[in-house]
């Protein structure tokens, strides 16, 4: 416990990272490996939002995290200390990860002995949004303290994810934040994305978040 | 009052970002405009904080804002209501601006008639800090809720910025944030950096901020 290497990975040498986000895809079912990238600005919650789902799953799956971030060991640190098996991912500067450098942190971290595996992507709600990673499934989460006008200035990224966490719902009380609005503006781009409001904080609402995550992994694992 | 374009900018053509970037800085001092590169995370407060700053500087100096978006024209709305000349670039998808596109955006705007210009740039810790977009000035905006970690993070865009606020203060009740860590953390990466601690959203702490750009604006345009 407690324990994590760090991985220099390199700038993405395959030409059309659609195809190699297939292939990569294809393994991960074969290995029976949910591979969950989550998404988020910087400070919206992903790490604090990791620790509760790990400590709330982690009896029930074999869980593994790579923490993508341009510098530090802050995050891998930190999910390291819930007794899971964490890698931090050194992307050399770049703002997103694309299918071979998520391959590189699959290996890295030995992915295939894992039910479910969690990509922390670096945060940012641009350029991540433009590079399938290859997960199973991709996520984000939105903080309220960031505003409910955030789709409609980074619609990319709300559009491509199968699941929107809005965290920080314990801060209401200081933030102007719509909840009616956020839902109809991210519908509007994805009517398909699960919504759920949450406070990784006080873990008021996460359950729903849970159980969509439990949904997802057995159905991909079966 | 309450009018704005919006300009649909193209990639950069240049090869060479950092002579388009002095060019462009030179072609500012001629024409005794001061350009404000705003930097933060997506939901920091820069329009917010803009506001307040164009209340504040507005029978002093001529000011015209640009607000660069992947998307939507929400912040030149805001911004033009204020009575200052504002234009929206669209970055079609980039996630950050260069010195080409900012001379785009210049000229779409005529800044030359302008004392003071601001470019709020794309909402993003991680791109915007790599290209040098020719701008007299850097600043950047961390917000309280991000969390104090950020410095450790991103540190190029804690190093390339003359100016920090942090911004949110009045939300301090609901967030662990530690002022002396923040500062020690910018000021180790920058140890030349202001930092300011405001709230846009009460005034609170924005004096200091107005002084700095009034110093920084006059040397500039003198």
């Amino acid at each position: 416990m407690g324990e994590y290497k760090v991985l220099e990975i390199k700038k993405s040498v395959f030409e059309n990272n659609d195809r190699e986000a297939d292939i990569l895809r294809e393994q991960l079912k074969g290995d029976k490996t949910f591979l969950l990238n989550l998404m988020s600005s910087p400070g919206s919650g992903k790490t604090t939002t990791l620790k509760r789902t790990i400590a709330a799953l982690k009896d029930e799956y074999k869980i593994g995290v790579m923490e993508a971030d341009i510098d530090s060991e802050v995050d891998a640190k930190t999910i390291s200390e819930t007794g899971v098996k964490a890698i931090q991912l050194h992307t050399g500067g770049m703002c997103h990860l694309d299918a071979g450098m998520t391959k590189q942190g699959l290996e890295g971290i030995a992915a295939d002995q894992f039910d479910f595996v969690v990509l922390e992507n670096v945060g940012n709600l641009v350029c991540p949004a433009e590079f399938d990673t290859g997960a199973s499934k991709n996520a984000m989460i939105l903080s309220v303290p960031e505003g409910d006008d955030k789709p409609l200035k980074y619609p990319l990224m709300f559009s491509i994810c199968d699941c929107v966490l809005i965290n920080k719902i314990d801060t209401k009380s200081v933030f102007d934040f719509d909840d009616d609005a956020v839902v109809e503006r991210i519908k509007r781009l994805n009517p398909k994305a699960e919504i759920f409001f949450i406070s990784a904080k006080t873990g008021e609402g996460m359950e729903g978040w849970f159980n969509w995550l439990r949904n997802q992994i057995n159905e991909w694992n079966k």
